[in-house]
């Protein structure tokens, strides 16, 4: 059941009707001032009216359009400004399922996403982004869906539960939903013309489509050079001035992204407001938003105020969330304005510099008012099958946690992955570890790691260590929130714990659960594919909370760190990782042994 | 055989390669200061590598790229700029095929042209737009072709050779080289709703092209609303700042002309240096050159370089002309800036204010050099019928010229259609005129008109009275270009040079000619349509002079006359004009008598 608008070339003659006059409007909006971000301007008084979830009329004065059974809202000298985009982000970040995320973000003006279903596609494959863009399509705001490029992300150093293939991603450039391809992060790949990502772009721009950008690395010499001329059309990866500078020189979109954990915008914003680039290039995004960000603090607004904060101009700062992010996916005759035959999404503020959002219409309907949603939110059903993801094979036990060490020693050298507060990379680190019974122990702040396989059922457990989070006790932690392929992650000091917080995470499905002399502290759970629950908001985010404070109840001493959790089989991202296949050095992109040569 | 280029997707790992250093280049431009419209920038020393014909590298150092077989340009300081797009144009303007009308403007830079093939529209049909459409792509330049929407102009008042239907629109959506519905100029029908033009608009927009727009009226209230909520995506047809404010506010690109005899970029231009308004909507065009001005004065050249003399920043300016118009027509990826993987179309300048262009590559070789072409343009095998379209049915002779008077008069009141110097509109006069032997005779600057019917050989001729030229002795000019239908304008002193010159125009296949006192004094032969030459443009130019120096012989006061020759049967500008089915009162949209009822 998709949520239906009418095309503009099919509603064209109602929308000309209303606007000459022959025909009455659904929705009339006066007494506002328009923010045109067409022209760059706020034009006081200016009314529209709206038919069929289209702009009819905009303009000095709607009262033409007005008939018996025309709604009228009287914006009361408030703002009209268009509803807000976010450019790419990942809707599973928020640990919520599409119809879940778009209740929490209609409340704060957000009525656009480019949403890019990696995770998921990690744990279900094609099948599993069908399922996400089919919800999407059920919901009142308009959520695009970008086809994954990268399942796995590394090719060799890991296995997902399914695999995307340049086939798949031509096959879903032809569903209703999908704008494009999700954010190339293979450019190693790219640069070193890996047939099968340059098929998937190729797929993407013979559909007209748009090809999403992941440049994660800092060097913009040739390498990048080669990157762009691939194909990619936008980056968020971006982290610095010069960054952006590199990506709109060379015709790519900047996005620039605030998200619960990626605060790039204020770093890169300079290249308009000091360097004075056009800013027609620049897009605003969140990429990642946990539930709490959604809960306590916003979402597309929370960026455009933050970039005004930063000292844009709110006219552009808004551009960057509207227009801007419309054109760039090639709808910009479909949204992102207050003009004819656009998709009616608006939103009533009092102020366009610390943007409260107090009314929000979406296709010509409230969707929202003073922070409350107004509008049903479909849920997709999911199937029993998407919801059984968590397949370990079997009970495991504390054995399936022992580390043997090399015969006749009673210490060790073994390589430990190193947690940074705060960031996303990690630190290849060494410690001598003593022996106890044949097995290597952690001591101190280092204790066991393991990843536990879960897509295909073979029972496996790679075992290795970590150190940084402060952990103390007897405590374990497991995830199933396991970027990028999406396995189980298990933090622990003790091994007990560690088999218990895996069991559990295989009765009920996937989540995050904590461990503390075998009684579980706190538990998330996140039935759908492991990756997402299927209650609202609020519900997880106080989950969530509950999941933080029980980590520090078992010593942890960072900030936000189940991020750094769930990241620890990033091996994508520097320097050491752990993943189904071993430990992975992720400076060399090779498998790596767990004990050190010099032992 | 159309002129080929490998689309980006084709070309990636090509692109890729050279941009990395493993394959070569095959053209590298050093040494010059590139014009960055993506950024608006100027960026010294950056240097460009092409193969294939798009952008591989664009950058700093592009020494990776060369190999021995590679041309290297220097650009000896001067600036790259983007090849130059016009956003508007008739080719029949210029009296000349697309082929030679390219060869004509590639030296002043222009390598992407969107051309609305009207004119011939209305002589041969869609088969005649195919023909151009076909010519174009055989171009080593970039011609879009915009599929017309209007043929006949004004349904009822005029009957054209063949008809446009909304079923023609939408079989030329899938042709390659369409880029969208040419300008949609019934914008009474728009706003009043009429079902052919708004299928029109439909099968443009479903095909996910761009609606051309021309809203030739002052009114910019509810009607001009009315005609936006239609489709029309720009409009070329503003004339004063404020035509150009509304446009952009209700999200159309703003499309400002400087033609032969369009001036429209300096009155509209103060929306972006006075008014402030953002820049990005706003695109330069010509819409109708003549070949006498792109032999002498040039052309997407020129608009850019009065753009600035009227205060427009040179960068903003470029944009106007380059990635604006790539943007608006969905090519933002393909043409329009110097960025990777677009096609490498680039001029060679030494101020980017008075814009010389010394040097034009197109696709990655160089197609004009100091102002010569250094290409071939090919021509289209024009058929037969396409060349045979003067159709009168008979020869004529003065008796067709004859206007009887009602019986019994001496004198009658009659209608004249009145020619203003320099504008488009007529006056809509009237005169007392003498009776001689029964016949109406003009006196003084009053002579005679003659609508000669030539697309289905009916030997029909209307006749009328206009005045204002200045002719005196015994004369006659006749055209076959005779807007918007395209039959053959007569305009005579004396009938037996009417009917002389009128059967030459049916020898000679279509064309201008003058007579005086039985002679022919000038002819411009354009045999294609009875629209276009087959000549250079430097010949038809020479030609048109002594046109021009003719129609001075004969008397002609009026500067450029021959434009308001050509337009004395567009029925659908003001006041009084003449078409095949009579005398059309324009104010009213009907047929109207010539003689005065008060008589």
């Amino acid at each position: 059941m998709e949520h239906h608008i009418k095309s503009w070339a099919e509603l064209a003659p109602r929308l000309v009707a209303v606007a000459a006059g022959r025909a009455h409007a659904d929705l009339v909006i006066s007494g506002g001032k328009l923010v045109n971000v067409q022209s760059r301007e706020v034009l006081d008084g200016w009314q529209v009216a709206i038919s069929g979830g289209r702009f009819a009329y905009v303009g000095p004065d709607a009262s033409h359009c007005i008939g018996p059974e025309t709604q009228i809202i009287d914006a009361k000298g408030r703002y009209l400004i268009p509803g807000l985009c976010d450019g790419h982000m990942h809707i599973e970040s928020g640990m919520l399922t599409p119809a879940e995320f778009a209740a929490a973000v209609i409340p704060h003006g957000t009525t656009t996403m480019f949403t890019d279903p990696h995770e998921i596609a990690n744990v279900l494959g094609l099948r599993g982004v069908r399922m996400m863009h089919d919800e999407a399509l059920m919901q009142p705001v308009n959520i695009y869906t970008q086809m994954p490029s990268c399942a796995p992300s590394a090719p060799g150093l890991e296995t997902t539960g399914f695999e995307i293939s340049a086939e798949d991603v031509a096959e879903a450039m032809s569903w209703p939903g999908i704008i494009g391809l999700g954010e190339m992060m293979n450019f190693p790949g790219v640069i070193n013309g890996d047939p099968q990502m340059l098929a998937e772009m190729a797929a993407t721009m013979n559909a007209g489509k748009t090809v999403g950008g992941h440049y994660a690395s800092p060097d913009k010499g040739n390498a990048f050079a080669a990157y762009v001329a691939g194909g990619a059309a936008d980056d968020h990866e971006g982290t610095a001035e010069a960054d952006a500078i590199a990506r709109v020189r060379l015709g790519m979109k900047s996005m620039m992204r605030l998200g619960s954990a990626w605060y790039d915008v204020e770093s890169q914003i300079t290249a308009i407001t000091e360097r004075g680039l056009d800013p027609r290039n620049f897009i605003l995004c969140t990429d990642d938003c946990h539930s709490g960000t959604l809960v306590n603090d916003g979402h597309m607004n929370r960026v455009v105020r933050h970039a005004i904060e930063c000292g844009c101009d709110p006219l552009i700062a808004l551009q960057m969330a509207t227009i801007n992010t419309a054109t760039h996916f090639g709808l910009e005759r479909e949204l992102g304005s207050i003009a004819p035959g656009r998709r009616a999404d608006v939103i009533l503020t009092s102020d366009i510099v610390t943007l409260p959002i107090e009314h929000v219409i979406a296709r010509g309907k409230t969707v929202a008012k003073d922070g409350k949603i107004t509008v049903e939110c479909p849920h997709y059903d999911w199937p029993a099958d998407a919801r059984q993801t968590v397949n370990m094979g079997k009970a495991l036990g504390d054995a399936d946690f022992a580390i043997p060490a090399p015969a006749g020693k009673n210490s060790v050298k073994v390589k430990v992955i190193g947690v940074v507060e705060n960031q996303a990379p990690t630190e290849a680190l060494t410690a001598e570890l003593p022996v106890v019974d044949g097995l290597v122990e952690g001591v101190g702040d280092t204790y066991q790691i393991a990843l536990v396989e879960r897509h295909q059922g073979t029972g496996k457990v790679v075992n290795a260590f970590v150190s940084g989070f402060g952990y103390n006790g007897k405590m374990a932690m497991a995830s199933t929130v396991a970027h990028d392929s999406h396995h189980m992650i298990v933090v622990g000091t003790d091994r007990a714990n560690m088999a218990a917080a895996a069991n559990r995470l295989g009765e009920v499905g996937g989540g995050v659960t904590i461990w503390k002399d075998g009684k579980e502290l706190a538990l998330v759970e996140l039935p759908i594919a492991g990756l997402m629950s299927d209650q609202p908001a609020a519900q997880v985010a106080a989950k969530a909370d509950e999941m933080v404070a029980a980590m520090t109840e078992c010593g942890c001493t960072l900030n936000n760190a189940y991020m750094q959790h769930s990241l620890l089989a990033l091996v994508v991202i520097p320097s050491l990782r752990i993943s189904d296949l071993g430990l992975v050095d992720v400076e060399k992109f090779e498998l790596t042994e767990l004990f050190e040569d010099d032992l």
